[in-house]
């Protein structure tokens, strides 16, 4: 049977898009040992934390390899079952690439998925990863509490807008940075931001973070690092807890360590507490975060976009567009 | 009475000495009010923090005053008491100023010091704020535990010194960076420390410590930030716990703040916790802290190095000495 697949071909210097990969097709044999499955792609998932995997930069995966299938997260149906927890027509989510059919045995990162739960996409988002990263980020790191100033950056894209949402639910205050006045409004009419600042059109972003928040920033749900964070670090108030879920903001880090105002000072005499997120870490906490979203989600509480383009074969250019920061919700490829 | 003092005269751009204060002499009134007592100076504690004391910079005690007696740590004897706790005789640690005698009311930060148990200049060294920043920050912030490799800057100062041994005592492997040989030899015959390296002489500070701490570092006890600290992020170990307790290495974080390598990426793929301590946030942990101390001083397993200066006149120098990383062990003013 034909595999088609998209494959890394040349490793980028920063941001990846379609010169970096090639479409190709390979031959699949469907004969399963004990174990096994074999699963049908719907939906693939289109992350920021792709640049990271096909990067040698040291990362908390080892880097996708040349000529390798592209990683990624995806929706599949069962298709063929040798393990005996899945079966033909499960929706299965997992690391199943940027393929149409993957064999593979199951690991504790892979779960089943209830289409009539919600639509199975959502596994990739709000249900899934995104909003997985939102809630566990909130919850287990920087302990959010009633009352609490949040500030999220990239505050309208997949993850950002979960965040902003589980916070309002557990009676914070929030405040969105995103990058452009069409997503400003959609922060607060959709999400439920308090305040939202275009932070590309801002003149002092400093400043206007200090207008909405005189009080100060009590967690910094941190995706972007660089100068927006920056203008974020003054304004965090005393005993903050700043989280580093992402760095969308720095094009590189080698040969050389990009540089930017010391915060040591504003660590010491606010007594920050700054944490870095991986998702992986959090494995034992997921099912209860999921239960929670899901919850949520089916009470009508949680708004979510989705950007669904067709077509296994435009996935690399979804991928750079993600980084031009122009896309809204989640990016999903449908097969 | 007459009653000598030193009072800030001008505001120092950047690290204080003798052109910043007067020596002076006021007439004091020793009629206590109900709950008050007098106490006659004994040795004053010169320390870095003071610098931050003097500036206008945000920092987490107000800045003193232009003509306000320099404030400091000190040891006294009680000439006289009109509170229940205290009577003519007793030692007592508090901040009671660069002055010879002190009018004032007993705060949660004042306690008293037993002459029988060590000598009471112990109380503004290895039993008082050094000790009790070292042990602090090691088991209430970084939770040191066996087995762990502990990097400690400034490893030869008044707070370094006693962090290593304590670091020691709890089964750790301690690294020190200090800013001479002889202070390296100290590090390792005097207090103990499995590694010491010279940051001055050092061609690759970086690389230096990877020689000798090849598994990364898991604690970080950073009293320096600066380049100091930028050789040691890249050396961290994965869950590594920094925390800030000093800013030793910067002259100034005002009116431009200065650059550096981001940390951010270290933070998120390491999964690093950052923290800033202040001491005067643990005064609850302090009476047990200073009982373990205590005990490791009376059964000799704390070496503690005092430098003491006569004359409450040199106190300014003794101060813009400090900062010339000349100093071995505690700095004090003998009155």
């Amino acid at each position: 049977m034909k595999n088609q697949q998209i494959v890394l071909s040349v490793r980028p210097d920063g941001i990846p898009g379609p010169e970096h990969f090639s479409a190709t097709s390979s031959e699949l044999d469907l004969t399963l040992s004990e174990g096994q499955i074999a699963v049908k792609n719907h939906y693939l998932s289109i992350d920021p934390a792709m640049r990271g995997w096909v990067s040698l930069e040291p990362n908390y995966l080892p880097p996708v390899q040349i000529d390798e299938v592209m990683r990624s997260a995806a929706v599949a149906e069962v298709i063929d079952s040798k393990h005996p927890d899945y079966a033909a027509g499960d929706f299965v989510y997992g690391m199943f690439g940027w393929q149409e059919y993957c064999v593979c045995e199951p690991n504790p990162m892979m779960r089943k998925v209830d289409p009539a739960h919600a639509p199975v996409s959502t596994a990739l988002g709000a249900l899934g990863l995104n909003g997985l990263t939102a809630y566990l980020v909130l919850n287990e790191l920087a302990h959010i509490k009633e009352g609490d100033t949040v500030l999220i950056s990239t505050a309208a894209g997949g993850v950002g807008s979960i965040a902003g949402q589980v916070a309002k639910l557990k009676g914070c205050r929030c405040i969105g940075l995103t990058g452009s006045d069409d997503k400003v409004a959609m922060c607060v009419d959709e999400f439920g931001y308090d305040h939202a600042i275009n932070y590309k059109t801002s003149d002092n972003l400093e400043q206007a973070i200090r207008d909405v928040a005189p009080e100060g920033i009590n967690v910094f749900f941190d995706n972007t690092s660089g100068a927006i964070a920056d203008a974020v670090y003054p304004n965090l108030a005393m005993n903050a807890r700043a989280v580093q879920v992402g760095t969308a903001a720095i094009s590189s880090w080698e040969p050389e360590t990009p540089t930017g105002p010391r915060r040591d000072r504003h660590i010491l005499t606010k007594r920050l507490t700054v944490m870095g997120f991986v998702l992986i870490d959090h494995v034992a906490q997921m099912p209860a975060a999921l239960q929670q979203l899901g919850s949520w989600y089916s009470e009508g509480k949680l708004n979510y976009r989705e950007n669904v383009t067709k077509g296994l074969e435009n996935a690399p250019q979804a991928l750079a567009d993600l980084y031009k920061g122009t896309n809204t919700g989640k990016q999903l490829i449908q097969l």
